[in-house]
This record gives structure tokens, sequence and C-alpha cells, in this order.
């Protein structure tokens, strides 16, 4: 195995062309192996394995920088660069980041996650270069997906301009993680067909290399007399607008090609944007076939494709049920996403009801003032966007939604702790962000029925309105399942408790149920409270739950700075209640990929942890009362 | 005067081509009048005189939906829509808003203040209109400098690809605030130059037009003439590749010409881009001179352009010096504003050390991602951006900042209430979204000396760090100003109090000091601690003063919710310290224009709110004990 002897990018330079592609069989099959067994991001990755050689034998990490955007491609680079082992136990607890980050290795330029930002990290670094007067290069290698986002342009703009030397690696597969969306994407198709070579590569050269003994040597003289007769590539206005000396397309699975690209381009002087072309889910065959499902993957059986385990309920599957059921008879209602159909289960919307449906590709920004402009002619548009890359709107849900009081209401799914995904895309910040929003309304289900009713609740809401959610959300037995419908702000006492009251959100409602049960095993009776709205509160039960308690508990997946539990201590203080208050949630750090469970107990967050932690502050107040 | 015979725009379509022209003089004289008494946005909004009219003389409003980005240009418009005497009373309570504002009138599409979101809105509800089988014309206009942003190539690559009918009209002047930036602009440039009629315009016309009566006839004659030999407007390859249909360039000052492209435009059925060519401050000779000091502008005197008022001192002005003799023996310091180095003070910064300062354009999540880059690679970047435009970066500085723990520092300015420029611009959320992102410093000096102290102590951290200030910092006498430096998360007891502690942020440390004075007199002693570390608190004095305390109050200019407030609350709750805590900060709704001492007032912050609160506190604690 060739794989075995590459323990730094150097060890690459030694091996020859036939060698080189090997190690990209080698490279697809310990990515496919590791992913069918704990899930990850496929069909990028394998799309991008020759890219990544090539990337790794022209250029010196990690003098030289490479800034992977998202990082959807970063598995083949985490192999070349000393982390193969770290890769067997991939997205687990101590094991490789699914995602480049930068604590993890050298080779590591940037530690990303959310899409757009690898050109503006990769200006930065060239800019620094040139004022410290250093000779090394810079590449950022983005994806044609990535591209839709207004990052990306801001940074081609203010680079272009300004030509400085550093390239922009263009890993065009045609999709970003569903079909891609945007007239750019249309533009780039048209740059891919007016060249003929590229297929002439996939087509003529498969045909080729099949004929015994000649097939080769004739290819390699077809592409001899074509190079010969015209410049290797042309040009492209769009990105000469923007000061980008364009090159491409070139074919995104050609080795040799590749690096004889690339090295021109590490001696040029000027911004360059070379525009590879790759196949998504490229070598295994399911992945190639349907490369949207194995975008992000669970574990699977290699042979068939076939997911190992059983998925839970997901949370957006049964929110685009309840969406497409009142679209019905409501011409108001209609859906965009920021380039996540699937993810966020809207493409069942999608289906149903095409023209009210939006998929405006990786552009939360502007995913969200359209919302507000189609709010404004008398829509009621949903959107469904991850907790985590909502964050990018915060300013548009603040001036252009809230500001003017639009009824858009926001999914927003992948809320609280994430599991595998890790650091860079928990969506425990939501309420924190949100809460602080003049106008808007903020609720958080316990269960799947509750998230259903909230979202038929906010069919007649003409307020902004956020709703957020875990990927999964549990469907809670007839004990302890919500019995009636609620209005907005109104919290349900769910069990009463003579020393403790916890107010739970969310996900957390459960688990301080179960809480209240140990607790109840020793001796001290705990209530709890589901506060489905944190914003705006349910003061009225507030008070008069907390006065009579011992100790108030709050309980959240979400940071403790500027949380539900610090809204309900401003409550308590300005109706001077003064009963002991103890807020649980995610401590102020970054909280690394495990799965949810270890997250939670990393933050105290598990039934047992919440129990032990009121146990522990009940003992303290009694040691301050004597 | 005809502007007095206006009272909505279908009374401006009865006039004829030499009344529209006087139309436009007599706009010019009322929008420098007005300004000259009140301040605000007057070079932009001279440029866009013609091109407004021309719009209101083609598009029916407010059934025909003009959405306005920013709203620099607004002022005609409102002058034209019902407005006049409301705009007497320009950026002053109850007067108009310096932006077009849903609220004012039914003819403002849309509220804007922030750049680049009109294409998004205008995207949204051209949707709607096609959705509800409407048939309304959606026109957004669009500076150059906004399309820095990436938010309008977001819109315009989701437009583009759909061919969704509306009407980009791009009012280019070659500036944003100050001198455009990018390769787009150069672009447009190229675009400009390359037409030789736009040319033809501005010189032979005005010559033609000095010739008695022969001369606007050749004029006409030869336009004709060109109009029969070519197409009247060629095609763009930039715009083209996003699916706009590109139009222009337009002479902007041609009302006639205008006229005549925006109805062919307005019967189109696709998207299209019209590029109008305009000149910032047209027709005052001080603005055409120098428009980028009167982009936006204090009164000041109309026949010399000279500023009334006496300036005060310019928080940024002072960051600057300071951070230029820090530049001197540190390479690393470099600076990056986003299309503002005059309002943040940086032009000082820029001509000081040219290498190493960056203006990126109105692209904050750029600016703030390719800092992160730059500190990566061992820069020390100072980000100056406005704490309401900052904004949009969040989820840069969370996720390329913070959670990569790179040294950025962040200069805002214009943090707190803003006064005249309103709802839009407040800098009233900072402290909630930025004390809730884990490894930020959060800093908020209470004058000019410890906003440069801290700007001193950020040069040897290494770690983010936030130091957010008001545009105007007093320089606090020596009775009240800091004595010594500090350490990051150290707080200053500045006065102690036997009855109230008051913990102030900033601005309100000067507040809460005249406030403790005005409660001597009432025989309550009220002990002020200037907190001036929102994120490291500094719990040690925090614990101490408050358990010592009869009642603990929090001042701070930011919304109560996620604010400085809250996050006393909960140390003090985690502590298990009971003394009663008034919050005191903005309220949970939007604060419009007016001065700063009234919006201060509206909230209840002024020295004498914060007095007569804490009494009536007092007095509500003692009835409770009784």
């Amino acid at each position: 195995m060739l794989i075995e002897q590459i323990h730094e990018p150097a060890d690459l330079k030694k091996l020859n062309m036939r060698q080189l592609k090997q190690l990209a069989q080698e490279l697809r099959d310990e990515i496919v192996k590791v992913v069918s067994n704990r899930g990850g991001h496929l069909a990028s990755n394998l799309g991008a394995v020759e890219l990544t050689i090539a990337l790794h034998y022209v250029l010196d990490l990690p003098e030289d920088k490479l800034v992977m955007d998202v990082g959807h491609q970063s598995y083949a680079h985490k192999l070349l660069t000393g982390r193969q082992e770290l890769f067997k136990r991939l997205r687990q607890k101590g094991g490789a980041s699914g995602f480049p980050q930068m604590d993890e290795s050298e080779y590591d330029a940037f530690t990303a996650g959310h899409a757009s930002t690898a050109i503006s990290a990769a200006l930065g670094m060239a800019r620094t270069r040139d004022i410290m007067r250093g000779d090394y290069c810079v590449a950022a290698l983005v994806g044609d997906g990535a591209l839709t986002g207004g990052m990306c342009y801001e940074a081609l703009n203010d680079a272009g301009q300004n030509g400085t030397r550093m390239i922009v690696v263009l890993n065009d597969n045609d999709m970003s993680i569903a079909r891609n969306v945007g007239a750019m994407s249309r533009h780039l198709t048209r740059l891919r067909q007016s060249k003929s070579y590229i297929a002439m590569k996939h087509g003529v050269r498969d045909r080729l290399e099949k004929m015994p003994r000649f097939g080769e040597p004739i290819y390699r003289f077809l592409v001899r007399c074509r190079n010969r007769v015209r410049s290797l590539f042309i040009s492209d206005r769009f990105f000469d607008a923007l000061g980008f000396k364009y090159i491409g397309p070139v074919d995104g699975h050609d080795i040799k090609q590749l690096i004889r690209v690339l090295r021109r381009a590490k001696n040029d002087d000027k911004p360059l944007l070379i525009h590879v072309v790759t196949q998504k889910g490229r070598g295994y065959t399911p992945a190639e076939d349907h490369p949207v499902d194995f975008h992000g993957v669970a574990p699977f059986y290699i042979d068939s494709g076939e997911c190992k385990g059983e998925e839970g309920v997901s949370s957006g599957g049964v929110v685009a049920r309840q969406l497409i059921e009142m679209a019905e008879s409501d011409i108001r209602i209609c859906a965009i996403t920021a380039a996540m159909p699937n993810g966020t289960g809207m493409v069942a919307f999608q289906e149903a009801w095409p023209e009210r449906f939006f998929d405006v590709g990786i552009a939360e920004e502007h995913a969200v003032t359209m919302a507000a402009g189609m709010a404004f002619q008398g829509m009621k548009p949903y959107v469904a966007i991850y907790s985590t890359f909502l964050q990018r709107a915060y300013d548009q849900i603040l001036m252009d939604v809230c500001r003017n009081a639009l009824p858009v209401t926001f999914l927003i799914d992948r809320a609280g702790l994430v599991g595998p995904d890790g650091a860079t895309h928990q969506g425990v910040f939501d309420l924190s962000y949100l809460r602080s929003i003049p106008e808007l309304i903020v609720a958080a289900p316990r269960d799947i029925r509750d998230l259903k009713k909230l979202v038929r609740l906010s069919q007649d809401v003409n307020r902004p309105m956020a709703i957020r959610y875990p990927r999964e959300c549990e469907d809670l037995g007839p004990g302890i399942q919500s019995q009636r419908d609620f209005d907005i702000g109104e919290w349900e006492l769910i069990s009463s408790g003579s020393d403790v009251m916890i107010f739970a959100v969310g996900r957390m409602v459960q688990l301080s149920m179960q809480a209240s049960i140990e607790l109840m095993g020793k001796g001290i009776s705990a209530g709890v409270v589901d506060a489905r709205f944190v914003a705006p509160m349910d003061k009225n039960l507030l008070i008069e739950q907390a006065s009579r308690a011992r100790l108030v508990v709050t309980a959240e997946d979400n940071v403790l700075s500027g949380g539900f539990g610090e809204g309900v201590l401003d409550v308590l203080a300005q109706a001077d209640i003064h009963t002991p208050v103890m807020t649980l949630g995610v401590p102020e750090r970054f909280i690394e990929h495990a799965t949810i469970t270890q997250q939670l107990e990393a933050c105290g967050l598990t039934s047992l942890g919440i129990s032990r932690q009121i146990e522990k502050r009940l003992n303290m107040l009694r040691g301050n009362i004597r």
C-alpha cells in the first residue's frame, strides 16, 4: 500500500505518475471505508482526491498555504498530512474533525465549516506575506457551491483590484450540497461546455484507454496536437472584470494536467482563478449516482450504499409536511432555503409547491432579506436554515425583518448541540442572538407534536417568529407530551415541585423531567415547566412558580451568556423575586465533535448532570442557611 | 415655485421637460437648505435628483415598487411624495427620517439603512407579484458603492437565473462614502469610459447649449444620428453572466434620456440592469469639489460650505493616532475598514501607513475573515467598523476570529445611541451579540483617555478583543478620569456608596456619577463602578461591592436582553448574592431618530432618569420590607 508510506506531503513528491494514480485509488478506498463506518461527507470528498494530490505535489505545505473552503473536500488532505490514524476515528470524540482545523494540524491553514470564507482568509494571508516580504504561495480551494455566497465575490473584488498574488482553485462539481443554483452556476456550465476537450477527456480517453497497447499513446498524441494549435486556456470576462486571470476548465481527475496547470500558476504573480471540473462521488458508484444523498451520510454498507442505522424522526420532514398542508388553502405560504433543500426537509415542499419554493444558494443574507420583501407584499415566508448558518443573517433578521415587524417565520433546524459536525456547526448561539432582537418571537418545542403545533400557530402570527429545533425531535409518550394547544408566550407547568422548579427549553424539557425523577429518589421534589417561548416569556407563570420554590433552575442547550437563563434572571430581578437561581447551559467555550450525548455530558446537561448539580446546589444553600 | 405644486408623484407627471428641469433645481435648493440646517447626507442626494424625477415620472408609485438601497439618495424622493413639511425637520424627533422608512410613507417600499439589501428585497417583491399574478413593476435603486457588498451579488445571481422581471438601477457616482474600491468599480469605470457619448453629453452638450438658438437643435440632431447608426446601448459580459441584461451607461443628469430608457425597461419582462452615471454633489460646488466631506455633514453655511458648530473630540481620530504611533515600532499592526476610512478616523492611518491599510469596500464579512487570515500569519489587525454595520459580520467574528482565538481587535465606532441617524444605525446590540461569543474580550471606555489606554493595552493581548465607543468620547476632568493603568477584566471603583452601587458601562459612567450626586441631595448614598470590561467581568469586585449594597444598579446604552446587566445577574446568581438588582438600558424596541439626549431620555438613561428610577426602586424596596 502506497498510502502507508505517506507520512507528510514530502513523501508524496517522491511518487511517479503511475503511483500517484494508485494513491488516488487508495485514498478513495480509505475514505469510503472510514465514512461507511463513521458517517461524514462523502461525495464531495471523493470528487477532490486527484485535485488534492496535485495541490500537495505542487505546493510546499505548510510553508505555502492551502485554505480550504467549508472543508467538505478535506479528507484526502487529512490522509496526506500525517493524520491517517486520527482519520479512522473521523468525527468521533478525540478523532479527526470533519473539517479543516488549525489546532489539529499545521497543514490546516484555516479552520472552516461555514461556506465562502476561504478567499477572504487566503487574501489576508497573501497580504501578510507581502507586508512581511515573504515569498510563499497562497491558494484557496473553493467549491462552485460556495461561490454563490456573497463573501466570495467581496473577496475576489478586493483581491482583484489590488492584484495580490494568490491562486483561487474553483472545484466545480456543478453542485453545492444539492444541485447548484444561480446564474453563476449556469455561467460555469457554459464555460465547461464551450470547451470540447473536457468532453474528449471523459469520453474519448475512456474509450482509448480500453484499447490495448495503442490507446494511451494515441490519446497523448491527440492532446499534444490540440495543445499546439491553440493556447491551453481561454479567458473569461466575468472573472476578468473582477481582476482575476481565468484558467480553465481543467479536468479535475487528470493529475498530470492538474500538476502542469498548478505549476504554472504557482510561478505567476497575479491573482489567478483555476477552474477545475470534478465529479461529485467519483469512483464510488452509489455516490456518483446519488451525489445529493451521499453528500453527508450516516454509516452505510459499502456494497449496497444503504444506511446502516435507523433514522429518527426528522424534524424538517415534519415541518415540511405541516407547511405543505397549510399551503393548500393559503397562497401566502412559501418556503425559502439556502442550498439546504434536503437537510431542512424542504425538498418535500418544493415537490408539492414548486412555484412557492426558493433555493437561493449558499446565501443566507439574501434569503432573509428576500423573505422580508415577500412578506412586505403580502406573502407568509418560511425561511428554513440551520441554526449555525443563520448566524450569517443576524443583521438581516434584525434590520430587514424585525425592524419592519414583517411576518417572516424562521425554521431553525440543527439547533442546540449537533454532535459529530462539531464546533463550527453547533446551534448553541441562536437563543442569545435572537433574544436580543426586538419584535421577534422565539420558540423551541419540546417534542415533535409541539413542533407541529408551533408551525401551525405561526400561520396566524402577524409578526416575525423563530422556531428552533434539533435535527430529530422525540415523539414523547402520552404522559409527557403536551395535552392542549397554546398561545404565543404561553409556557406549561408539566409537574409541580416543592423544592425546585426547573424551567427548561426544547430538548432540555425531557431531560429535566428525567432529572426530576432521579431527584425524587433522593427526596428532592422538583417540578418542571416547559418554557417553550424564550421570547416573549410567560412572566406570570415564571414569577408565580419561582416565588414558591427554594431553588429555580433554568436549562437550555444554548450558551449561558445572553441565553434563556439570563432572561429569566432579569424577569425575576425586575419583579424582586429573590429565590436562588441556577442557570444550566453550554459554557463559554467551543464544543468539539463527539456524540450529542457526550457533548451534553461535557456541558452537564444530561439528566444525571442536571440532577447532580441541583443536589449539590441545594446542599450549598442549606449550608448557607445554617 | 413648482415644488409647491407637487403633493404626490402624479403631479409630477403633468410637467413638461423644461419644468422638470426647473423642478430638479428647486429640489436641489431645498435639499441644500434643509441639510445646511439639520445636517444629513448631502452629496449623494444631490447626485440623484434627476434620476429620482425620471423614476417617478415613469413608475406609478405606490403600485409599482421602488426599493432604495441604503437611502443616501432618498431626499428628492421624500420631497416628491408629500413629505415637504416633514422634510424640513429632517432627522429630528418627529421629522422625516434620513432613510426610506416603510412606516413613514406608503411610497417607501422598504426600510433601508444598511447597504446592499435592495436587490434582495425587490426580488422578494417581484416574486410575490408573480405568485399573486400581479403586473406591477419592481425597481431597485442601488449605488455603485453598495455593489461591493456580497448580498448584491447573491441577489443578482438568484434573480438572473430565474429570469424574474425586475429593474436594477445602478446609480454609479464612482464613490461609496469615500472613493470606491474593488475590481468591480474599475470595471464600471471602463464601461463608462469605453462609451464616447457620455463624454459628448457632458462636454459637447454644455458647449452647444451655450450657443444661442442653434445649440440645442444641433445637439439633438447629433444624438439622433448616433442613435440611428448603432443601438443605443451595448452589452456587458459581467452582468450577462449573472443573467441580467445590461443597459448603459446613461447620463444620470439627462432627464429626457433617463425617461426614455426607463420606459423601455418598464415594458421589458426580463431582469435588467440600467447603468446610470451621476456626479456626487452635483449642483452645489463645495459638494462637487469635496464629495467625501459632503457625504454626511453637520449643519453648515451654504455660502462657504463651512461647518456651523464645533466638532467634539472624535473617538476615531484618537484611536487612529494611537494606532499610528504603535505601528511605528510594530510591523504587525495594520488597519482594515469597510468603506469607512473617514468616519472611523482610519484615513489618518492610511496616510501614515498606506501599505498596512485596507479598505475592502462595503464588505464587513470579508473584512473580518480577511483580518483572521492576517492574524493567523502573524499580523495584529485592527478592524474599524461602526457598531451597527459590524452586525453583518457576527458569524465571521464568531467562527473565523474567535473560534480560532486569533488576535484581531475590533474598533467599534458609533456604539450606543447614535442620535439623528435613527433606528437603522443604533449601536445598541453589540454588547449582547458580542458577549455571547466565547474567547472575546469586550471593552467600553468611559472617556477618551481610557479609550487610548484600551487601544494601547490591546497591542499585547494575544486574543480577540472588541473596543466599543461612541462617535465622540468626553475628555473627563481630573476628578473623574481614570488615574492609573488597568489590566484586562479590571473594573474600577470610582466612588463608594452605602445604599446603592451602580455598575456602569462606557458613556453611562459619567451619567451615573451625575446621578449619584443628584441622589446625594436626596440623602441616598450611591457609589459608581466603571465596568469597563463587559467580558470578562471583574467578578471579585462585583461580588464584593454587590454584597454590601442594598440595591445594585447596572447601566448600559445597549438593549437589556443579553446585555451587560443580565451578565451581572448571572454572576451574582452563581455566587448566591441576593441583593436586589435593577438593570437599566435600552428597552426592547427600535429607537427612532432624535438627538442623543432625547434618545437617552426616552430610555430613562439620562442622569435624572437614572437617579429617579433608583429613588423609586428604593422606595418600593422599603415598602416591601415594611
